[in-house]
């Protein structure tokens, strides 16, 4: 029990020693940029297989897939610490309080979202315009199971 | 000659289409957000392989290389139509008009930076911090080329 209680210290103390170094505000613009470039990508690879299938690319749709999956990978719950829960980065944060409370919660669709943007880059190289589209909507869904839950409307 | 006229012309005319579906304040916006998100890998990489080495994480630098990596293979050069030479995106833009009339000399940075990144996901891959660092030198100062010709300082 003891041992348990010092570990859970350690670990509260060794998140806060690494959030400490990226101020609230700095988090905040992380975040949104690294949300604003994978919808940069996202766009791209709806333009390219939903909206335009006459102006795919094989490599291009490989590279924007690469880039949603590097960021969903990149440990951005690092940016999310308490006191970042309100506040401006680029613009005012839309993180709503449940976020900061149902951490479970939250893994869960982070997960999904690692899971399916990594079977994205696969999928992306076959160059089978069907199959991307279908993946990409289970990518899509996996951005807006988070957004529905954790992210106030514009 | 004719058919080489006529090529260039579908090829403006392409480019033109492409970058007209995202509005220059929009580009000026993604661009920022994919260099900043760049910004927090790399500070990521130097805190863990430069400054305090012995918080060094493996999975944590491959990651933050991936990223670095794909958002800089990620076709960048499509955020920067003649229209966003000036503007507001997140922020004013700082890149400088030297960037739009040196072409071939953008592309040597842009070639180098993504060169060097691809090279930085495979030495993060040996976990070799000494190497990691050398290779992580190589990324910044790729980054610092452009910086130093096409980016009007803060």
């Amino acid at each position: 029990m003891k041992y348990k209680v010092v570990l859970a210290v350690c670990i509260v103390a060794i998140t806060t020693a690494a959030l400490a170094q990226i101020k609230p505000e700095d988090q905040i613009k992380f975040r949104q940029s690294g949300y604003t470039f994978m919808a940069w990508n996202m766009g791209k690879i709806k333009n390219q297989v939903v909206e335009h299938p006459e102006t795919y690319n094989k490599e291009q749709v490989i590279a924007a897939a690469n880039v949603i999956a590097a960021i969903s990978s990149s440990g951005m719950g690092a940016l999310f610490s308490p006191e970042s829960a309100t506040g401006k980065g680029w613009k005012e944060t839309r993180v709503k309080p449940e976020f900061f409370q149902q951490p479970d919660e939250v893994k869960k669709h982070a997960m999904a979202l690692n899971k399916e943007a990594k079977a994205l880059v696969q999928v992306a190289d076959s160059g089978d315009i069907g199959a991307i589209k279908t993946q990409f909507t289970k990518v899509f869904d996996a951005c807006k199971g988070c957004h529905d839950n954790f992210r106030t409307k514009d």
